[in-house]
């Protein structure tokens, strides 16, 4: 045990001066959450394996962190059966319980357990971390924070406004510049009938959300590779490449659908959407957009930031059957998730986040020997009970230790009293960005720091 | 899947209420570290297996929640080898992390693997769930939330008298009427040198630990039964049964354990705290107190509720040697942990939840539709420029769901507009509490709601 401790590959310590940075994230969402009137739920970190299976398909299944049966989890198998068992199927007999991999089914599954306690519309928000056994990688971790907020029980296009303009207030509160994309799966819907491909609906939206990142020609290439036939990848052309204002694509759009209900439905819903947002960011209908996950039945969205090179900081859209895999069906939803990870690093890169936020103790009553912090422990009462942070240096160690201490902990004041300030009454402050030093009584003190 | 699904036994979700509730504990206990110069840190959910095992004693081994290993764990085990290997080593070989089941041993982690980082004495608290295989009871959870504060690398006892100021602190701002009882692990060394019982100092903590559940003559008993003789114990009974005031059992036990160097320093240690601290609380000296962990060596505290039949509802001490168990010894600590679920009970009990940290939002547009919300949007949006949370109901539904939705979510406030109301550039405010109605303009509104 001699050799140096270490964390599981994937996982992170957080120290001081990031969980500052990471709480100054999650208060500002949460503030504003609060503000939309969305409430603060918890889940356990460990769910039933059956909530979880089957819920992020064949590939999530195996990412699932699965707990060991305390005491004997053998449970009578015999070791033949152990050697003649497949490792999935061991796992499963082995493990009743599974770390939660994301916060949306276990969302599904606390609004069916919960149901007649709920009144809906439902406005939840959480804030907790989700465990997945990914490779870990730069900026992929297998412990991360989510930070989900989702209506359910309400089909108003009202919500997905609200949800916009949270994303909007922020960024705005961070003072990252944003993009919000946003697009809606009944369009892309009315797209693949248009060109009569309409079981081929997941193939064509993959596709087009690659865009930006591969280029038009290798969009195609996927496309024709999805076995799309060449005139109906010539038929999305027009589309893939739409350009003008948000209002141009949207009439062009109306005429292209003219012939797709569901297509067009989804063109009102935008029209609707973007006639009712005011925001500070910018915020675009991309067609190109069509995001991951197969549950989303209406508007989605995504969040990229202007002044950063980084993937999608923020995402969500609306999913109309999300309860219906716990045996609730018919409650629709919509929401979003904050890339809290990812936020961070633009704050970092940005330097955006306020000193206030980041800044620890005021004070720091420097430690002379038993009679000085015996005459210094009042004073620091004092700036405590005025709401000022404030420490004494517990040991009398030498000065330079006591000063240096302070530095490192980037404590802005540091109040000395030796001999002469006791004979006074007083103290010294000093302020350790400056170097001036002043002379004050107690009160005085409490108001220089309150500055 | 049909069947309603539910959450590993031992377990909780938290809802609405009970997470602002929560979120007040936590805010109320982090502002007083924040206050005291302690700063937040977190670790990782899972920790390497070596990192927790043989920390907690044989039972807390098998009390950790093991993480089956990705992929292949049996890692070509033969069924010989199943067969022939205990319960205890497959567990080993099949998971090599678990999750957590204190803060202390992944705090002592963090000190030695960031040690160049660390400035010290450092001061940090956490905040997280730990997990623990434990067989759920009334009370007792397998995820709980510890809330701990302590300092490394400082002998100095001013901060055991900051730790007491802060307990002191967070249970006045709670409203909490509690007392602090205090003891030291080297008085309680003096005394069993003292009856020449040096090596049974274990047995006779543990008995004197019980006499407030199970009274003098059950201890006597346990005493008794784990080898002490009868002329030890009775050279213990002045001890066990000392009454009088804090200071006259000092001075008792000063000319008692006047042979004793290590209990004298004992003695010294507590005449020193007591004499700094200042508290609105009930503090004293307690020499049955003798909590169950044995890695404490100096000071040893617990709280009681003085309102409340309830367990201890904050304890902590001086320990000498965390690190050591790291390969890094010689590093002294002492510590506080807050009971967050016993303290939740408590402020329940006693009904002590400040209104404002428990309600949510403050005002409820009611939506007549379209037109209608429409008009109201923008108030919406000035109501929260000022910081007032509040919503408008995203569908248009019947009036009487809609003020259902406000009562049931503790809104005191509902915001009307109709035909005559849109006509004034006005709106009717609602005070759910009096019934009384108001017709205001939007900065009268907010006025309103400020108040």
């Amino acid at each position: 045990m001699a050799q140096k401790p270490s964390i599981p590959k994937g996982t992170r310590d957080f120290s001081p001066v990031e969980m500052a940075k990471r709480n100054y994230i999650f208060n500002t969402i949460k503030e504003v959450y609060a503000l939309y009137g969305f409430q603060q739920i918890e889940t356990p970190a460990m769910e039933n394996l059956p909530t979880l299976m089957g819920k992020y398909g064949e590939e999530g299944d195996k990412l699932l962190f699965k707990i060991l049966n305390s005491g004997d989890f053998l449970h009578g198998m015999t070791a033949e059966e152990v050697a003649t068992t497949s490792t999935g199927r061991l796992a499963a007999r082995f493990c009743e319980k599974g770390l939660r991999y994301d916060l949306t089914v276990p969302f599904a599954r606390y609004v069916v357990q919960h149901r007649e306690e709920l009144t809906l519309p439902f406005k939840r928000y959480q804030i907790q971390p989700v465990w997945r056994a990914d490779r870990p990688q730069k900026g992929r971790y297998r412990e991360f924070y989510q930070c989900d907020a989702d209506v359910v029980g309400s089909d108003s296009l009202l919500n997905e406004v609200e949800l916009m303009q949270i994303v909007d207030t922020v960024f705005t509160r961070f003072g990252v510049r944003v993009c919000i994309k946003m697009n809606n799966r009944k369009i892309l819907t009315g797209i693949a009938e248009l060109i009569g491909q309409a079981d081929k609906i997941v193939e064509i939206t993959v596709a087009m959300d690659k865009l930006d990142k591969i280029g038009l020609a290798a969009v195609n290439a996927e496309l024709a590779e999805a076995g799309i036939p060449a005139d109906a990848i010539e038929q999305l052309q027009p589309i893939i490449q739409l350009k003008g204002s948000t209002a141009e694509k949207l009439t062009t759009m109306r005429s292209v659908l003219k012939d797709s209900e569901t297509g067009l439905k989804g063109v009102e819903e935008m029209e609707y959407i973007f006639g009712k947002l005011e925001t500070k960011n910018e915020v675009e209908l991309d067609l190109t957009l069509a995001r991951g996950l197969n549950y989303y039945t209406g508007a989605i969205f995504e969040v990229k930031a202007l002044d950063v090179e980084i993937g999608s900081i923020t995402g969500g859209g609306r999913y109309d059957n999300l309860t219906g895999i716990f045996g609730m069906p018919g409650l629709s939803g919509v929401g979003i998730s904050f890339g809290a990870d990812r936020i961070f690093d633009v704050l970092n890169q940005l330097d955006l986040y306020p000193k206030e936020a980041v800044g620890a103790t005021k004070v720091l009553f420097v430690n002379f020997g038993e009679v000085e912090a015996t005459y210094c422990l009042p004073m620091l009462t004092r700036v405590r009970e005025a709401g000022i942070s404030g420490e004494i240096f517990p040991d009398a160690v030498k000065m330079k230790k006591q000063m240096s201490y302070a530095n490192v902990k980037g404590i802005p004041f540091v109040a000395l009293a030796g001999e002469s300030e006791m004979r006074e009454g007083k103290i010294n402050l000093k302020n350790m960005t400056t170097g001036e030093q002043k002379l004050v009584t107690v009160e005085e003190l409490v108001e220089e720091l309150r500055k």
